[in-house]
Formats: C-alpha cells, structure tokens, sequence
C-alpha cells in the first residue's frame, strides 16, 4: 500500500463516512452505495494477489486499511473485508481451476464471499455442525441450515462447512456459487450494532456442486486458517473505532466549558484521554505484530502445508481478545466524557458503544478464546510466549 | 409497602414488562399504556403522604418497587419515579398552599412532576444556569433554556431552578403549571436507551407565576437534595436490570448446549454468575443503607432543615456510583454470555446494555460524583466513612 | 458496644497500633505484647455471651471493633477475633458441659481458640480431610495433619475437624485442650501478611478425648457455620485496612507539593480518593449488612438448627468476596498515591498492601467461592438476591 | 544477539536464579555474587558497542535479555540495566573524551552507572530539582541531596542533574567519578521489592568536577532522553516476572489436585491462564515495538539530535505503563491461584507480587504518565496514534 493509497482512503472515509453516524447505523434493504462507491476507488478485495485482480495488500497493510475504514463505520469496515475469511481459505487449499473460477472475477470486479460456517448448535463447538455433504452421483449435495454468515446474500459464492453424510468425521469446506438452488436467506439478523453489515441465516436444501468445488483437507482446520485473517482485522476493527471514539471525545472537550476553562484542559480529562490513547497505542502494535506473523506465514513457500499444521494463530487470536477487551474499556470510558448528551443519539458514541461491542462476540467469545489459548498456546510449554 | 404490594408489582410487572423487550425499546409519540395501567393499580406517586393521596411509601420501599419496576423495564421505572426529583422539593420547601394545590392532586390522579434544571451549558456546573427569575410587579417571570428534563410535556407542573434576574447569586426553585404559557417543548430527546422515557429540551419565554409558588431556600440546594430521593431510585434501577440481566443468562444457559452438557453446568459459566450474584447482593445491601439513610432524616421533625444543612447525601451519591459501575460490569459480562444472539436484537441484552448505560451518565457522572464525594466527604476527616 | 467501649477501641488502637508499623510486621517468636493490653482492656472475647464472661457484642458490634483494629493492625485484628471461628461452633453444638469447660474459661481469662480445619490436600476441599477419629473403647483418638491453623501454639483449645476412621463419610468436629499429648506444632508459617498473627501446620497423634468432647452435627457443616463469623470479621478487616489506606494517602497528599499546590487539590488525586471512599462507603453498607442477617439468625430461639439448615450464609461469602476484590483495588491504587516513597518501607502502604491480601486468600479463594454462590444461590431460583 | 548467547542467558539464570527466590530477595550489604557470574559471562554493559567493549546490543535484543534476567529476578535484572539510563546519556551527549574515559572501562570491566535525577520535592516534578552547578574557577561545584538513585555506592560514575547556581533555568547533567570527594551515602533504602537491587539517598557536598565533563543540552531534556531506554527495559523486567508467574502457576496446577483431577485441568483455571497468556503477547508486542522504535532513532546518523527534538519516545512510555498495569494484573490474578499457601513465603508468589509492583511506580507513575502522554502525544493531533 503506497501513501498515496492511504491517502485515497482517508478521503474516502473523509467524504463517505464522516457525515451523520445515524446513516450507517441503520438495517437498509440492500448494501449501501457506499460499497460502490469504494469498488470504485479501486480496493474492493485488496487482499486478493494483482494476478487475481487485487490489490496484493499483504496483512499489515489490511490493519491499516481497516483501520482507516472502521475509523468511518465498522460495519462498512466489516462488509468490505469479511469475505477474506473465505477467499483465503479458497486461496491456500482450493485447486486452480477454483481459484481462477471464484477469485480472479471477485478481484476483478469486486464482489463478495461468505463463509457458512456456525450453526444454530454449533457457535463456539464447531465439531458439532450439522449440515451434510452427501455424494449423488458425481456431483455433492449439501443440505443443512446456518446461523450466522455475513454478506450471504449479494455474495458471488459461499464457502459452507459441512460433515460427510456417511462419514460425520470428516469435515470439509466447499465452495458453492450464490445463484445454486437450494439457497434459500431465512432471515436477516437485526444487529445491535454494526447494522451497515448484512448478516443473515440461511438454509440448504439440496444444493448440488461439483466434486471439484472441495477445497483440501479438514473444513475444520480449514475454517481456522480462514479466521486467522479475519480475527486480525477485527481486532483493527477496534482500533479503528477505539481511534473515532477519542476523536470525538477531544473535539468535544475542545468546546466544552468547565469552570473558567474548557474540558480539555480538564487534568482528570487528560488522565482518562492519555490511558486511551496508551490504550490504543498498544492495540496497534499487536495488531501489526499479529499481521507480522501471518505475513510471514503467507509469504512461506509452503505457506498452505504451514498453515495447515499451525491452525490459529496465537496473535491473530489475542488480537482479537485484547482489541476486544480494550476496545470496550475505551468505548466505556468515552461513554462517560460527554455528559448528558452521550447518552443521545445526537452524538455518535451510542453508536460507537454497540459497534465496539462485537469485537468481542463474534468469531469467539472471550471465554472460548481463553480455553482455545490455554489449551493451545499455555499447556505446550514450548509454544507459550 | 405490604407483602400483598408488592405481589401486585410483580405480577403487573410480569404482565405489562416481561413480553416483547422490544416493545418498550422505542420513543413512543405519547407515554405508554402501561402508565395508565400502573396508575389504575394504585401505586403512581406511591412515595407521597397518604394524606396527600399517595401510598406514603419511605424511600426503602420504593427501592423494592423501583427494583421490580426495573426488571419489567428501566425507562418505565425511570418516568414513574422521576416525578419525586420534584415533588420532594415542594413536600420539603413548598407552603402549605403549594403542597396543597400540586401535590394532593398528584397524588389523586397520579400525574407527573418534571424538574427543570440543567441547561446546555450548566450539566455538571448547575450554578452556571443562566434561566432568569425577574420580578414584574406582584408576579414572577421566568425565562430561559432547559437542556434536559424529563416527563415535562405531559407533567402537571415543572419545578425550574432559576437565578435572580437581578440578584445572579440567587438562585431559586419555582413551581410553574404546565399549562402556562410560554412553555415550549423545544424537542424530545433520542435517548439511547430508557426510551420508554421521554426527556425534552424545553424554553421558558416570559413564564408568569405568582410570588407564592417560589419553593423556600437556595434553588441550587434544593436540586441536592432532590437529587438525593431520584440518585437512590436510579441505582434500584440499576438493581432491577442487573437481575434481569442474570435471570435471561440462566434461562438461556438451561437450554444452551455445551460439550455433553449444557451451558448451566459449565464451571467457568458458574464463575461469571457466581460473581454477578454477589454484585447483585452488595448493590442490593447499599441501596437499602442510601434508603435507611434517607428515611430516617426524612422521619426527624425537622427534616427540612435538616436535609437543608447536609444538601447531598452521601450514601445516595455512593449509591448511584457503585450501582452504576457494578451494573456495567453486569451488562459487559451478561453480552458475553449468549454467543453471537446477544449481538442480535433477539435477545433483549442489547437493550439491558443500553438502559444500564444511563445509571452513570444521568444525574452527574462518576467524574463529577467523584470530586463531589471527595470535597465533601473525604477532605472533612469526620464526614469519612 | 457502647460509645464508650468504641472509644475505648480507639484510644486502644490509637496507642498501641498507630506508631511503626514495622513493629507489627514481623513474625514475633512469641504473641505481642498487644495482646495482654487488649485482654486487659476487658474485650478480649468480646462475642462472647456475659453469661460466659464475654462482653456480648453481637456481630455488628464485632464488625466496627474489627474494623477499628483492622485500622490499626490487620494481623492483630485477626488474631483476636479468629477465635469465635472454632467457639461459634463450640457455642451452638456443643452441650452445656463443653461450653462450660472451655468458653466460661475463655470468656474469663481471654485465650485463643484454634480451629484446625484445612490439610494439605484439603483446602478449598474439605470433603477431602484425612485425619480421623477412632474409637478406643471409651475415649476418641485423633490422628493427622493439619495444614494452616491460626494460633494453635497459644490457644487454650483446638476444634479440630476430623472423618469417622470406620465410617469416612462421618465428618465430625472435636474439641481437644491445646495441652493434650500428640499435639505438635510442625511450623509455623512464614505469611506475607497479617505478620502479627500466628498461623501453624500442626501433627496430631494418637490425641485422646473424651466423646463428650464432640459437637453435635456434620463437622463440615459445622466448619461452614463457624466460617460465617468469621468471614464476616476478615471482610470487617479490609474495611479497617482501607480506611486506614485512605487515611496515609490524605495524610501525604497534605504536605507533598505539586506544581504550586499541593497534592490534596490535585483533582487526579481527588478522583482516585472519591472512588475510594465510595468504595469503603459500601464495603460498610455489606459488611454491617451480613452482620445483620448473622444477628438476626443468632437471635432466633433456634439459632442452631436454623444455622444448620442454613450452613453458608450469603452474605458472610459475599462479604468476603466483595471486600477482598474492593480492598484490593483500594489497596492498589493506595500502593501508587506516594511517588517512589511508597515502593519504600519508610511509608505503611507496602505492609497495607500485603495485609490485605489474605481477605481474598484465607477462607476460601474467590473461584471458589464464585462456584459456592453459584450452585448455592443461583442455581436454587428463589434464593437468588 | 546471537542464538547462542539467548542460551547463555537461560542456563545463567536457571543456575544463579532459579533456586530459593528468598536468596534474592534480600537487602544484601553489597551487590550480590550473581553480578560478578554475571560480569564473567561476559555480558556487562551488553548495549554498549563493541568499540566501547560492550556486546553492541540493540534494545530489541535488550528486551529479550531483560525478559529472561527478570524471569531469574527482577532485582537483579534492574541492577544489571539501569546504568543504561546514565551510559545513554554520556553516549549521546557527552564529547568524545567523556565516552572514552567513562564509557569504555565500563564496557571492558562491567561496572556500573547510577544517574542522580528526582529529589525529596523533585519526584515527578524534575524542574523543581535544586541540586546546584556552581561555576568554581576552571571548576565546576555541585552541591545538593539526591533522594532515589540506583547502584550509587558501586558504581564507576554519576550522571548527576543539576541547575545553575546563578542560571536557574539552566539545567545540566554532570558525569561526576563515584570517587570524587564530597559525595555521601545518607542512607539505602528498604525497598519493598526488587530488593537485590540497591537504592540510594545521596548528598553531594561541593563535588568538584572539570568543565569538560558536561553532557551537551538542558539536563532534564536528557534525563527524558536517558528514561526511553530505562522504561523500555522496564517494561521488559514485567514481561519477564510475569512469565515466571504463569509458570509457577502451571507448575503448581499440575500437581494440584482438585476434585478427582488436577488444577490444570480445571477450565476456571483454564480461563486465567488463557487471559493470563494474552496478556503476555501483548506485552511483548508491545515491548518490542518499543524497543524498534528506539533503535530506528538510535541507528540514524543524527540520532543525538533526533532524540533531543522527540525527548520522551511515546511507546517507551506506553510501554512502561501497559506492562506495569498489566503485569499486575497478572501478578493479582496469580497470588490468587495457591491458595492459602500463596500467602506464605514458601512460595515465590508473594516476592513476585512486590517486584511487580516496582514497575508502575518507578520513573513515573501513571498519572504522571497518562499527563505526559496526554500533552505530548494527545492534544497535538498529528501524534496521536
């Protein structure tokens, strides 16, 4: 990512996103034009490599970029980069003939993925999904429902997690185009936050696709490598917001009177301001250095085979476990600094306040993350930090 | 308050506040039905004097009835209690006259007080309050802009704190009907949360009242101490909603399955809770103290003047910070609680979330508090606890 | 506890504990000197019933006489009150000629009662206590090792918890003369806290008594009834330690310049001191809260069988656990108020620290007392607070 | 730092460090033996270059170093660093003959520098010092009371700030020889942790020193200068006592028994691990990103200047603030996981605990951070983060 790029999303994060909070935060019929607006610019999939189209932007440069975006709307933010979740997964373990099928015109054109991974008795247990993957012949028929994937319905195609019909041990991911039959959008969820997002459940009846629409290896693991890149950009995610959110508070104080002064000259504003901004401070080098790893890993010959073996990566997982955490910490406290007022839909921090919050629900929760941690990462005496 | 009392709160709370959390999640044109159905019950205004045909519940009571109240719904406890910011003042410092015009029927009919006090540029400084009290000929004009005031469109009367056109030092607290003219609902407030609440900006152009309608005492004064009777009652609400809270995170976990079992026998699950409830327990336990407190000044012969020297009581203040704080903790901890549906507004943690928001930011936030605890109760070394 | 006798405390304290407080610090070959003061002072125990020579203070008056020793020293405090550990039980199961052999004498003379509960692999687990209890024809005999005991070497008898050497699942609680022969002290525990006091592993071998030496009931149900006193009484101690915290910070901040001020009108400090004393303000209101419910129980004409049934109360856990959480933060935010000179022991607040950390320690740590709550008063729906 | 000298490291601290943590936990007479096997190793004074016989250690490579000391001892750890803070000083500052003649025995021999900043009314506030430089003939006079200064009274040299005598605004900072006359030992201080390392109060009575032995710049934007390598290595000593904690706690876990397994099987402890783990991540990120910080400016050909324009580098001081605010986080949390035996010195719990607590205290509390951070890297909006 050049400067000149980073300077093209600020300005489009300036022009598109700055305006009144209340015209992201809201469950519209169908994606904002805002999302037009960014293909336009030219980065829609910037993660995808140029020979597919992309921008080539490696991991630390996603960070910034989300970054920026969340600093607009994390729900945008989040629309724009979740489809990473499975076109990585496309990209390491699907055979040419997919890749260049699926990824090169999303690149080119700057469409969406969704990842229908978490069933309805099966969020944190993923083990426990229940949609099958049942052989008909020479083509493969999936059938089940899922609970939650964001962009489902306008993507291009769907990366499902599913377990053989007659053999419930094995898991896979499949890759399956939106217009297949079968396909059917249950509902919308209404979010608290992140409402320029589009969410939804969905079910699966009968849809058929080709043996070659398999990707390589367990779907589980698969899944995993697959979060890897979007638990660090959620995690950027919070940064982006937990940035807005002192933005707004210093711009506030700026004006807002206190005895014979204005807040901002406030000492316990400062106090609360300086740990934020320590706070933030701090999100970003782990963001970078959890991007650091997986750059390292991608940029690895054997990039599949070590992902494979590695699963989750420990930083992308504390990123998002302690963006999360700090991120609500910061959302909580910048509750507090505007009086009344922030209590109003007047001022965006309501907004902020929700949005933040997802950063620690989706994609695991805080207590699954510490056992995965633990059990991965603490009990092996040699991967600990 | 009666054992048969309070089983009618619970019930009507079960009845008209235990359906759709949705359906009082919005800002309803006019106040909800609900009001009426609590008003036929018999309990409005119940914390007035029997003889003034309220219940002549003390404030210990009311701390019960607000924490039932408040598991139905935090913005309904809010407009049902609010009323007591002012009518405390009138019943302390009003004449008989006044007591006897504005209260009895109240108390009767089961109307609305609203109190005018804070203005855009007067939230956590009150005495920066710039709406004037002049005196033109035998009556009184009050003139000015009012930030934030609650249940004033539909209250039978408003109780505005004012500074002497004249006499800038002198600040005073004024009955004013609500059908005086030259009352202007500026607007309504778009709360983020208690918002079957309805909180107004208001303007005061030229609004006449007689002589006999000034309450007695410093108007700053007595915005203390009528902030002592809504600061406790606040903090029952945080009470109210973190049991809410707590009871929703074990219906849920009943049926939520986990591993072999279900979430309800998860020790890690029973940590979270186990902590919730001895939270609960101690809010439970400072309430009750903020309200003995209050119940006995309020007993003594002299209370007037002795709530006129001590002006804030400090345990009500303490009571409204710690409720505030610990009911947050609460809020966090229960949205982590139910996977990716407490994200969704299937759940109503999203809109527990926000109405416990209010309990700090209302009334003087923890900063403001804070400093307030600490000038008047710590640098005296015999006001220390 | 009249004025009086409070005053009496104060001056105590004020004497006796206020000057170094490296002199309480040390593990002392032998009790301090304190001690013979305070029994000559006419309270030492002072819970106990007149009729035994106590003084009859029920627990609201034992939580203000802990909380002002605490003041003074926590580790005096808690060697003068552990006692009623082992005599509560002593006083409600055991029969007239029990109380009158050990509690008369005990109530005259002011001695230390031990309890010897906990074993190496039976601490937050008691159920997994190994010493036992033989008959040997008309007499018992104790066997074992007790792990943490406090003031057995000085105490003029033990309760010792033991389980039936033929019949396991019979646990059973004994009072044994410290001058029995099998006692042996192994050691004596190095604490980082609470230095003043005198905490032991001790042997027991072959300890004959008689069976009229038995308590009535469950010795594990016992141990739980006598942990209600005096969990009650650790909470109490972290209220004295807070106060006394708050009290050095002040105490500093009067005299150390900052800027053209001094320290006491920094508002920073002023924030951190006004959630201090809001935080004590309700470590009071829980306290005197269990304390109640204790008495209330205690007052009852069937106090035993109804603390029986009861086992745990409440709020003697929630007490601790709250007290121990809120001392803590108090404690550290306390340990950062004195610059440099804090991380010294020129100043109090490191042993402060130190001693405040046996309330979430002793008594059960709060994992297990979070599960305690859970399955005892949240689980059971109407026992929910 | 090669990966053999990493080695080195380990086996010193696993046999100098790792037996009896009471053995360093002590306020020996003079430095401890471990020094001088330290001193052999052939790792004194490591991030001097290797022209001024040091090892040419960067500070990412000192981080790693640290982190491992302080794993041994945190006391020892800071004695082994600190001189950094003075050596930083003379590197950028001083003339060449001062880096030769003070620098370079140094790097060849292992001593030690101690730098003479804060003062009895100079803590945080360093303008306030009034340790005067008299201009004495060819001569320069120092005379004043230093209050905090580490490894003093062993050490080679003093980096000692001063004002002018007759130019108060003029702040210097003088290399002054440990042997020169006038210089006194008032007392070592008792500190509460990190108690292998030596603090000392001093007086300077007319020290004479020549003119040449001047640092270059005001004294207090050097002092600032000196404390990015100093709290970054901070920091790091956190880091470290942290990983001790964790794997004292897992040591103990596995031999814990709890119910019919272990403690390391228990998903409660599980999640304080897993959080506890997280922590640890992010702290060396966070660390690390520092330490790069320090030597992109350190490597730059005008790196003397670049410092003297940035005077504190943000993340140093982020760095000290989130280790130290973390780190205690995890020592609490870790002090908790012994039970009762966590609360004597048997364990090295208690000692870790007080070593912790040193790095949010030491070179600035948090408050004065959170200040600092606030106007120099808040208010002006292109150095936020």
């Amino acid at each position: 990512m050049t400067p000149e790029d980073l300077r093209s999303i600020r300005r489009f994060v300036q022009e598109h996103l700055s305006g009144g909070h209340a015209e992201t935060d809201v469950l519209a019929d169908k994606p904002l034009d805002v999302y037009d607006r960014f293909r336009e610019l030219g980065f829609a999939s910037w993660w995808l490599p140029s020979e597919l189209g992309g921008r080539g932007f490696g991991m630390t440069d996603s960070v910034e970029l989300v970054n920026e975006l969340a600093y607009g709307d994390a729900g945008v933010a989040f629309t724009l980069f979740i489809s990473v979740l499975g076109t990585s997964m496309v990209q390491l373990y699907g055979s040419d003939g997919l890749v260049h099928r699926f990824l090169r015109p999303m690149g080119t054109t700057g469409g969406f993925c969704a990842t229908l991974g978490s069933e309805h008795n099966a969020g944190s247990e993923l083990g426990k999904i229940e949609t099958t993957l049942r052989q008909e012949g020479q083509e493969l028929s999936l059938t089940g429902e899922k609970f939650f994937s964001t962009n489902t319905d306008f993507a291009d195609f769907l990366v499902v997690i599913a377990r053989g019909a007659d053999s419930p041990d094995d898991y896979r991911a499949v890759v399956l185009p939106r217009k297949s039959p079968g396909i059917e959008i249950v509902k919308r969820w209404d979010m608290i936050g992140v409402r320029a997002s589009h969410t939804y459940q969905v079910s699966l009846q009968d849809c058929r696709v080709s043996r070659s629409q398999l990707l390589e290896g367990s779907g589980l693991r698969l899944l995993e490598i697959g979060l890897n890149a979007s638990r660090i950009l959620i995690a950027a995610t919070a940064l982006g917001v937990a940035r807005r959110i002192r933005d707004h508070c210093m711009t506030y104080a700026k004006s807002k009177s206190l005895r014979d002064a204005t807040l901002i000259e406030s000492p316990v504003f400062a106090g609360h301001m300086g740990q934020m901004e320590m706070q933030i401070d701090v999100m970003k080098s782990h963001c970078l250095r959890a991007a650091r790893d997986y750059d390292e890993m991608m940029a690895r010959p054997d990039a599949s085979s070590a992902f494979f073996r590695q699963g989750t990566l420990k930083s992308a997982v504390t990123a998002k476990m302690f963006c999360g955490q700090t991120g609500w910490q910061i959302a909580t406290v910048g509750s507090e600094m505007f009086g009344g007022l922030g209590y109003t839909n007047e001022m965006p921090i309501g907004k902020l306040l929700r949005d933040m919050r997802y950063v620690s629900v989706v994609e695991g929760g805080d207590d699954v993350l510490r056992d995965l941690v633990y059990h991965r990462y603490v009990i092996p005496v040699p991967r600990r930090t």
